[in-house]
């Protein structure tokens, strides 16, 4: 079976491009863009590559994002091919970055061919934002592209994410929207002494404990109709110096929350404050905040992909907004329509990532069915 | 102001004797006492120097016990001096062990020249029982030594381990036993996975949190007559992979008991394993007894040491079980009298660990009028 889709993946797949090394990925995409008409902008901040292409001037603007950055490989004996020499194994295309989301990539390309091909004087605009710097800080990427078309009044009306969107067969879930990011650093201050005399110390490790175990019971809220209940984990705690007969005299805390639209990151933060200040802990916190909740409510870009899913797969899609976060946090401030869809997302980050090759053409499908609502 | 016993402190203080290394400082004090009789044994286990000085081979053998090592300084930044450039700031002499122990070391050795000088032909013998690995593992050190004496049955009738002892002045307390030492390693075990997708990780900071809150409140026994209240310290919490995305599969918690007479370490076992259990954790726990709780009752060494501590200073002395473990629990086990007396407890094992400088020869006296009321 000869595919576009998979010939491009391959191609896409065989550049190494770990955060944030692009390593020629839109070089590749940017050629086959530029022969159908796409004007391309190449902006570098940094050591991080983007692309901007777009086809048309006009409005309404259909927008396909995502990103050629890769996350590690981590240990390459792990893996049961090189995981930049993509291999086709019972029907399973392997790589890193095979679901994440170079394919999904690769449909976008071929799927805008093939409109542009059957509707060369369409509506509006088709354009792409891509970047290689999702997987790592995500300072020059994404954000800096929406800040460089904001300050030139170029907008998007809809944006389409190809991150890997799909759990159980392709389509059953699309994003329409990411809840909120909120990180915390707490660093609880005790006083070191001897296990000995631990009346002579302030151990905090005890002196958190019953404030640690309240924030891990804690109901932030119960979500609502679009977002699951906001959640909290702690990732990291340390305390100790090593020595068993040595109290410490500190502890540092890293937790996250990933908050729905019924709270805020003030509510979040001074919930934590009122917790830790009734236990009387003497304790420093600094906050980041990585993203704020957005929602994007149905309307033509979910219905657009709703009906291109099912007449494509004969799936019946689900609106989600559970989940990582992705760069559409920075596109949906801007008044777009945004949402995510792409391959099945179960060996994302993982050794041997894969994804269906049987996925791979329905998927440029899907792509190209939901310009056609659009734009034909 | 001259004294013997600081300059002899100094010298050992600047000897950056960290666990388990002894860094010369047995050699500077077996150079001391070989000058007035000792005969010296250098007892090496392991990476473990042991030093066993004896003067005379008659019985009553009175022992001075103690131990070179010190615990590490943590963080230098937060010393105001170099901890193993000893200073004298306002009295006070600053340096990692100047508490907790070398003063100690440092005043048994001139109290044994003068000793010696004025009472060349005593009693019995006078003997030294020093090790590098008091702080440590202690399983190279007294333990072993103890055991080569019992090999060749020498016995001693009488030790004195020179532990700082005192809480507010010189002689206010000392120890004539020791409760027993508990410790634990609790590995928790849950399930890596992502902060975004918690119900498909398990949490091992979360699943333990009501747990380890419970063994921080629960109150073990109350003590006895020669025994202060049981106390559980948790003196290392372990968990996370360093990113603040990413829930960690494991949790590691080091914890330690001082146990009274009241409990066995088998009850404390049982207690714990209860509140693990009850909060459904999935563990698995080391546990190493590092020692039985031992008691010297009012005798003639604890007579000598008050009557002592009351001439040079004019205080009563309180008898004590609380407090740090020393090796006088494996002395105990041999039928030795064994006590603890030293300088004053506050900031053993603290950054800027420190003694006041008018204690030393009073301690040097101590402990001489001890040896004239035994051995003269």
């Amino acid at each position: 079976m000869t595919s576009e889709t998979l010939d491009l993946s391959l191609a896409l797949l065989r550049q190494p491009s770990v955060t944030p090394i692009d390593h020629t990925c839109q070089t590749i995409m940017a050629d086959r863009l530029s022969k159908i008409g796409f004007n391309i902008e190449n902006m570098r901040f940094e050591d991080v590559d983007n692309l901007w292409a777009r086809r048309g001037t006009e409005s309404p603007v259909f927008c396909f994002a995502g990103h050629t950055d890769v996350v590690p490989t981590g240990s390459l004996d792990a893996w049961n091919s090189d995981p930049f020499q993509p291999e086709i194994r019972d029907g399973k295309l392997y790589g890193r970055g095979s679901a994440d989301m170079k394919t999904a990539l690769a449909a976008m390309v071929v799927a805008s061919e093939r409109f542009v091909k059957k509707h060369p004087d369409h509506k509006g605009s088709i354009a792409f934002l891509i970047t290689s710097d999702e997987e790592g800080p995500s300072i020059n990427g994404t954000v800096k592209v929406v800040e460089t078309l904001e300050a030139r009044n170029e907008k998007m009306t809809w944006c389409l994410v190809g991150e890997p969107s799909s759990t159980k067969q392709l389509g059953d879930i699309i994003k329409n929207g990411r809840r909120g990011s909120l990180n915390g650093v707490l660093h609880v201050q005790g006083q070191q002494g001897h296990v000995a005399y631990p009346h002579l110390a302030r151990n905090p490790i005890h002196e958190a404990s019953k404030a640690i175990a309240e924030l891990c019971e804690t109901v932030w809220d119960h979500g609502n109709e679009y977002f699951p209940a906001t959640s909290f984990q702690i990732s990291n705690i340390h305390s100790g110096t090593g020595a068993t007969n040595v109290i410490p005299g500190t502890m540092d805390v890293t937790f996250n929350f990933r908050y729905s639209t019924e709270l805020t990151a003030d509510i979040l933060k001074a919930r934590v404050i009122e917790i830790l200040d009734r236990h009387q802990l003497q304790y420093t916190i600094d906050w980041t905040l990585s993203g704020l909740p957005f929602l994007t409510p149905v309307g033509e870009l979910v219905n657009a992909a709703r009906d291109a899913i099912r007449e494509v797969t004969g799936t019946e899609t689900e609106l989600s907004t559970s989940g990582g976060t992705s760069d559409g946090r920075f596109i949906a401030p801007t008044g777009a329509q945004v949402l995510e869809l792409g391959v099945l997302n179960a060996t994302i980050h993982q050794i041997d990532e894969h994804v269906n090759v049987a996925e791979l053409e329905p998927l440029a499908e899907i792509y190209e069915q939901i310009l056609v609502k659009l734009l034909a």
